[in-house]
């Protein structure tokens, strides 16, 4: 455990309460929770013997909770691009991993999006992939909180051989890891698409039974929607509520597609939506209405999707689009303003993953998960509002320390954890073969 | 005059022929332009003598242009956010200006503009403010390329009593300054709606007569085109049409509100449109058709605007929301691949301004302005399209040398100009004096 340490910040955005930004505030923090909020001209008097950490031109933030990725996709970053969502799965990606995905991809894979997301003041994700032991090590192995997917779909691959496969293994790694404090699960049913009512059953009896989110891409496009409709007789939403899934533990990810009813079925029900909007955009899958489902109180998270569709795990970049966009499709400039994207970013990815007690927010008591962002840059300067530039003019690169559970991973932009070394010689090897295939 | 030198990359983007992408080659400089193209392992037996920079993980690409900004502004960055057009014009921005804003403002502002372009891997920006002449001295200071707005609007400042005025001073400076290589001139009417037929039509004769480009902002909000409708009895681009304005010397800004006849009549005229994706979403003013602007034929330039409603003077940044959001537009995954959104920030932007002769593409004969871009952070690997990843996955931070006309303005990140030190107290100075107008 780290020695009890005093991080002195220029400016501290808690998230919680919302819109409120400390000056010259410190965070202590112990055990790796963050124990108390208080002036800094206090905090020496007040924790003698603590480690001082001086962050003059910084912001301290929560740390940033990307709520959906494919993690270990990273190695297929730029593979394939300009290519519309049915094309680029059919003849790129699922050619790619039917040839590739095995645990090793999945490990050195996800420890590459671990390196690019702490870099980023990303501190916890959620993963949806095939091999999702491989993923819970590499994230482990980095030191990052995720929440790991337990994944089900109903063709076979290297890792299962069908959805009873898949849940099976699923629950034997959840099992295996639930004493585990930096990882938590969810169930993970790929989409509407791919998923059987049977199987959709099946997770909503298990979700209830054992208390976990059900994390699942939902009216992502129109084509989706036509198809739900020609083979189910109702849109996807609908089929997931008379399956018995809709609920404060539905993660609806995408969600672009969505008529008024919709909305209103979602905030009723208490379901999370994750906004991916560089991946919505890139697929050309649409514009998710995100003004109005704040405005109806859904609790909105943000996240980057796959390397492959995005090409950025870099959840500064969401946060950014996801708040001009929101404007643009509202019509309305005033639409998710700057502390509501953070907000959608931190604590409303945490409450989608359903952790809001242990992170997303700088409270006494929660985990001491935090991203320290160095405003000095000229890109940044003047500096009227520090939230405002935090959404609108930061980048990850202006990211300069992390810490996840009070453990410093990254310090003046150096990576300190071991198993993050080395990522350059065997992202080389999977290029190379992975090229090969699409060269063949 | 520097050194001729010899710039072996790992990649050389020259934007023209359209998709070219080199591998291992290096690019012959010498006073001032480039020389020649050819491989790598030829280029020392070829030059010999020449100075030569290595960069080995590096794609070299033409200095990226801004075809649109408000340099000056960079001191008002996220002074308020999240507002609509008109409300953040008339009771945030020209209260402002009308305060502070005088030659003083103008230079400082723009030199800080400049250091964030320059580091962003911009060499050319083409500017419309008050005191253009504070505007094109600071550019000089910073070596950088740029069009220098001759500006007119209707209303009177601290640079000039009306519009015959504003036009007055301008062409004096353009008179004064017309020899100096690395500036150029544009007639810069602020918009319909603050410019009359009269000043319209002077702009025309001259701008003919002189040979000048043409600068306006057109078309951004769907309330320009009403008001126009009814104060002149048409849609903005049809009475520029009538003053005698469309032509290839027109660049029209935003365009965002374009039925298909006026994308035709865009086209027929050869006019150019600087699309600025990140103000039309911040300041809700809508969606570009730019899919359908490319598709017939319409040069295509790209923009920040200004760091007010920006808040990046960041061409990356502007590459990329463009690329992802033409898709989303067009409902087409394929629309404006990452080559075309490449071009459209080098020599789109170079052609819109009249200078497509001197910059915008690695060319022998043209202006030796230059970005690198280090490809080795772990943010960009894999890499299986060095273009793709220009355009979706770097960012302005991992540019690290940028020439102008030959000379080393940036490098490894860092900036070699005398004039852009000390910015940050300065910088400080003109917070200090707008926050304190904003909070009064």
């Amino acid at each position: 455990m780290a020695a009890a340490k005093l991080l002195r910040a220029r400016w501290v955005v808690p998230v919680e309460p919302a819109g409120a930004v400390l000056e010259d505030q410190a965070v202590a923090v112990r055990d790796g929770l963050i124990e108390a909020v208080l002036p800094a001209e206090q905090a020496a008097a007040a924790y003698p013997g603590y480690e001082t950490l001086e962050l003059p031109g910084h912001a301290l933030i929560p740390g940033l909770v990307n709520a959906h990725t494919h993690a270990a996709m990273s190695l297929m970053r730029g593979l394939s691009d300009d290519l519309p969502l049915m094309l680029w799965l059919q003849e790129h990606i699922w050619p790619a991993e039917a040839r590739h995905v095995s645990p090793e991809f999945v490990r050195d894979g996800t420890l590459l999006a671990c390196a690019e997301m702490l870099r980023g003041g990303v501190t916890c994700f959620n993963d949806m992939y095939f091999f999702p032991e491989a993923s819970l090590e590499a994230a482990l192995g980095a030191r990052m909180r995720s929440a790991q997917g337990i994944i089900a779909i109903e063709f076979p691959s290297a890792y299962a051989s069908d959805a009873e496969d898949y849940l099976r293994r699923g629950l034997a790694i959840r099992d295996r890891w639930r004493d585990e404090p930096l990882v938590s699960f969810c169930f993970a049913p790929h989409a509407p698409y791919t998923v059987s009512d049977a199987t959709f059953r099946r997770i909503a009896a298990l979700a209830a039974e054992l208390d976990l989110q059900v994390h699942v891409h939902l009216h992502e496009t129109a084509e989706e929607l036509e198809r739900s409709l020609a083979e189910h007789g109702a849109r996807p939403l609908e089929r997931l509520r008379r399956l018995g899934l809709l609920g404060p533990s539905l993660i609806a990810v995408h969600a672009v597609h969505l008529d008024e009813a919709e909305i209103e079925l979602l905030a009723r029900h208490g379901c999370s939506v994750v906004h991916c909007p560089s991946s919505n955009l890139k697929l050309a899958s649409g514009f998710a209405p995100v003004d109005a489902l704040v405005k109806k109180g859904v609790n909105l998270a943000l996240g980057t999707d796959g390397a492959a569709s995005n090409n950025r795990l870099d959840m500064f970049q969401e946060m950014r689009t996801a708040a001009l966009l929101a404007k643009a499709v509202a019509g309305d400039a005033q639409a998710l303003p700057a502390h509501a994207a953070l907000r959608a970013a931190t604590l409303g990815g945490a409450r989608a993953l359903g952790i809001e007690r242990i992170a997303g927010s700088i409270v006494p008591g929660k985990s001491a998960d935090l991203a320290a962002i160095d405003m000095r840059a000229p890109e940044l300067a003047p500096c009227y509002d520090v939230v405002s530039h935090l959404v609108y003019a930061a980048g990850r690169e202006n990211v300069s320390h992390v810490w996840v559970a009070g453990e410093l991973l990254l310090q003046e932009r150096e990576l300190l954890v071991p198993a993050l070394r080395g990522l350059d010689t065997r992202g080389q090897l999977w290029q190379n073969a992975l090229r090969n295939l699409a060269d063949s």
